[in-house]
């Protein structure tokens, strides 16, 4: 845009040229009337601009169902501009060239064959509306120099955005800087309690100095290059469709949004549905590694359409963490809501994990080992069963204060955010037992009826464990024992699930990102991820199957151990009673079909007629 | 309905009397105009009575609102019926008098004032249309008997409906008839598969001669008096809506559904609703007791509007088991939906004392009992820990086939039909640890995979448990000391629901209308009637906190020689482990909060704190 004889029919072919995009001049587009008018010398009034300008918008928003262009006008008032962007307010950028009166005066004039007498330009500048969010260009300057002052302002806006800074979301931000990218950074404003947070974080951290922070979600998204890509990590549920709700009015066809956050694999299918019929991306994309990993270099889980993944997957890859083979630990996983699934049962194996340990825990307090003393232990038993919540574990246990140890004052009621309930729901709808997420996620249920434990605790007696003598030998295998029965179990309903939702998902290839940057990464992850080549099931692997025979009677041992002496192993103890339910091969299950065919004729099958006919007996006689 | 002249208004006059309902005369609802044509001794024609005819219409319309009416119009065209019953169809019941001319009109010359001569009487025999649809009265018999007749006639209707004449829809009809009801019976009719199902069975039951059967779903409704009660007795989920779909055009205002099948508690909130909004009662009803419960009096467990419930209470009750002292094991439980949990999770502790009873048989097989030897045990243990489920389970242990034991030939795949499932999920949403019907449901599960079950035991070798020697008082013990976990856990579930979703729910009383009629009626329900009239929990029960220490030590002991002897015995374990975890005082949850802050910064609180303030620790240094 700018007055006539600015220049910006050779700016704008230039720029289209060097941006490979088709270039239009609006003056083509002149209805004869007008023409004439402008021909005869006389001025063009707002009537006569009316159908014009709609004819170039309409014009601009056909090319805008392909790609882009450069445009020409001289859109000279607001109420111009208005017409020209309308319905595409958010896709257009304005580019102002200006210059004095006499410079351009003397350019008309040289001229030939322009329809508009020289004498009008006075009009011009009278009629002209500066703009105030264009990028403005001097045309004293050459237009090599405009063309590049050009680029340089398009390239000021950022390249991904990341809404939402709490403790992962501000980790990821600086991630991304430190990978060279320039963002823009949004956090609410809510009076009192969250005010200017992205400014105040910009503030704190030189490797933001590049980075746009903003507490307005219009000029946020403005900020950001289109299709923007724009990652959330806000809490799952109502909040996450409200931001949703608010950010839809700003975005344009074909932005992304990436929901990084623990989201229900359930909704985010539903939204991904949703934000397709407004001709948005989503990706639910499971990312894990907390505080350390998101800045470091987190697991990523991305699914939802591929092609949408393809936009994202530099920015994704670069912040990722890398395995031991320098491959970035983030991967396609699938289909929408599979990259949230997949995550809910990383999840479910960490509540198993950490369940696990905390058993362990349990067991060494009752024989009187100090934490320090425990942990020296641990330290040992790295070599055996590396893995990063194993060395957490030995951090917090040597961690003190005035003298105690800190865990001796953390209050034991174990909360949990949602990933672990849902997990459990998902095992119990799809009919495979991951009995481990479930005595896990009961276990924190039960810590948090403190004081009914207290109370029980009085009432029953004091359970006395003094006397305990562990073998730490048996205890490190239960403990290796357990966390082969818990892998099993989780990737056996990540198999179960790929399978009844048609996700087709690679099991080497989620146990190769889980050996870096995420919670679970450990020894045995990078183990399975071989495993998993030659087989889905970890229990038909034979050398996986003899290390669990040679541990077994181990965990069977220190499991009756602390059973009889009322130690707390739900965990520990299901595992046992998982590997003996799932070898049993002719079970007491036909007692229960039997009393089901008793009592409400639900039928059962026999064993000597595999033709899977069902019978029903009148059992009383 | 009938002729001028016939006795309409008579008759109308005394049976609303009689039926205690207003009365309407429809000719004193004519327009002036009507009235002066008739008076001059013409007939009326169609376009004169059309305005008239939807003026009663409306005045029915009103009455219905309220209650009903008897109205006396001559109606004597098919259309004029169409034009009366026009959107009330169902709500209308016909009664057409008859008599010859000569009497009519002898009558008719008799009368005074009236302003229809008598001479257009027979311009009214040749309009006449008779009904089909209508009780019939002839007019020679006394106007008493013609009252008599009518009410009989109207009580030919059956009180109470039943759909879906599966196996307990079936049992259910056959003791609504012992109770004296008279009822309708539908089925859908499937060409080939369920052809006059209803009829079929009425035949084959001579209990059944005053029940009316039906495939045709509008015939059904008609057969019923209003307002009217029908039962479904359909499978949960899609089948029932599709049902709820086909039978509301026939239904009327104030009508009431039951449904007794095993809906999922939040459906039926949602059935609720959507029928509430169309002036249908819906009243959610779990219904337990299987095949021969339905039959000789099942236990009852209705929910929704209390008003509702009144109406279909002296059914149900009637229908209804009883208990000790006599009184009916039906009870209204609470608002919409809490029936149908209640019964869910009663079904819940049925899983579990399934599962319980199969382990028991486990480890009777694994000491190389036959099934008569251990039908002989468990013989003896009634008199410590009778129940419905332990009854059957000897009858089926002693059940033999061409000199085998018919239990042998039964395959070891427990199936499952929602409730368990539900149960789980319900206690993994409540944050309310109901671990042993968690842990009875994934046995199901994983017997189900019997395949792999065959393969594992090959793989891992076969356990040789031949030499297991078990203390039979142990045995016992362990198994009424889970009982007691799994009841406990069961109605702490309810308690926990009853308060979440302010239901208000009676533990005493649940636990009454559970001790007859049910699937685990057993004495120790019994005892848990007395239990929860004094408090909500078990495990402050001083009586029962006593007998669990005293079968504690043999619990214990059973579970840890099982785990030795690798013996699946997933919920009795479970039951040590949870009674362990409840009363451990400070547990190892500390350490997985402390996990938490360190990887996620999810924060923690403190045990020298108890302002619940949450705090922060940076871990590493």
């Amino acid at each position: 845009m700018g007055v006539s004889g600015v220049g910006k029919s050779t700016i704008g072919q230039l720029l289209a040229d060097e941006m490979n995009l088709p270039f239009f001049d609006g003056d083509n587009y002149h209805s004869k009337h007008n023409v004439e008018k402008m021909s005869s010398g006389e001025s063009l009034n707002d009537d006569d601009r009316h159908g014009w300008l709609s004819t170039l918008n309409q014009l601009i928003k056909e090319q805008l169902k392909n790609n882009s262009c450069i445009l020409v006008c001289s859109a000279l008032k607001n109420k111009y501009r208005e017409l020209l962007s309308d319905g595409i307010l958010n896709e257009i950028e304005w580019i102002y060239l200006f210059g004095d009166f006499d410079t351009i005066y003397n350019r008309i004039n040289k001229r030939k064959n322009h329809f508009m007498p020289s004498e009008l330009l006075k009009s011009q500048f009278d009629t002209l509306e500066k703009p105030t969010n264009a990028i403005t260009c001097n045309i004293d300057n050459s237009p090599k120099e405009i063309i590049e002052n050009i680029k340089k302002e398009l390239m000021k806006k950022s390249e991904f955005g990341l809404l939402g800074l709490g403790v992962m979301g501000k980790s990821l931000c600086i991630n991304l800087s430190n990978n060279g990218f320039k963002i823009s950074m949004y956090n609410r404003h809510v009076d009192g309690v969250e005010e200017h947070v992205a400014l105040k974080f910009k503030k704190k951290h030189t490797e933001l100095s590049s980075a746009l922070p903003f507490d307005n979600l219009e000029e946020f998204v403005n900020s950001i290059q289109k299709p923007r890509k724009i990652m959330f990590m806000v809490n799952a549920g109502k909040t996450i469709d409200a931001v949703i709700e608010n950010i839809l009015p700003y975005l344009s066809e074909g932005d992304i949004i990436i929901d990084g956050g623990n989201s229900n694999y359930n909704s985010t299918k539903e939204r991904f549905e949703y934000l397709k019929s407004k001709n948005i991306h989503f990706i639910g994309a499971g990312v894990s590694g907390g505080e350390e990993g998101a800045l470091k270099g987190p697991s990523i889980m991305p699914s939802g359409s591929r092609e949408a993944y393809k936009s994202v997957q530099p920015f994704l890859e670069s912040i990722a963490s890398h395995d031991r083979n320098g491959l970035p630990c983030c991967a396609y996983i699938g289909p929408e809501g599979s990259g949230h699934f997949v995550k809910m049962i990383h999840n479910g194996i960490e509540y198993v994990e950490m369940q696990l340990l905390a058993e362990v825990f349990s067991i060494f307090k009752a024989t009187r080992k100090t934490p320090d003393e425990i942990a020296e232990v641990l330290e040992i038993w790295k070599k055996d069963v590396d893995s990063y919540l194993l060395n957490i574990t030995i951090d917090i246990l040597r961690k003190k204060e005035n003298n105690d140890w800190l865990i001796n004052n953390i209050l034991d009621k174990a909360g949990n955010k949602g990933t672990g309930n849902w997990a459990t729901i998902a095992t119990a709808e799809l009919g495979i037992p991951s009995t481990l997420i479930a005595s896990s996620l009961f276990a924190r249920y039960t810590s948090s009826f403190k004081e009914d434990r207290i109370k029980a605790n009085i009432s029953f007696g004091n359970n006395d464990s003094s006397n305990i003598k562990i073998d730490l030998i048996d205890l490190l295998n239960a403990y290796q024992f357990a966390r082969i029965i818990n892998h099993y179990q989780g990737f056996k309903l990540i198999e179960e699930a790929s399978k009844f939702h048609k996700w087709n998902l690679n099991l080497s290839e989620i146990a190769r990102i889980w050996t870096s940057g995420c919670i679970i990464k450990s020894d045995l992850m990078a183990v399975l991820v071989e495993v998993f080549k030659k087989s889905k099931s970890i229990l038909i692997n034979e050398s996986i199957k003899q290390q669990l025979q040679v541990l077994r009677p181990s965990a069977n041992k220190l499991v009756s151990q602390c059973i009889l002496n009322e130690i707390a192993i739900p965990c520990l103890s299901e595992s046992v009673n998982f590997l003996n339910t799932y070898t049993t091969a002719d079970s007491s299950a036909n007692l229960i079909q039997a009393q089901r065919d008793y009592f409400g004729a639900h039928t059962y099958q026999r064993t000597d007629d595999d033709s899977g006919k069902f019978y029903h007996t009148n059992w009383k006689n």
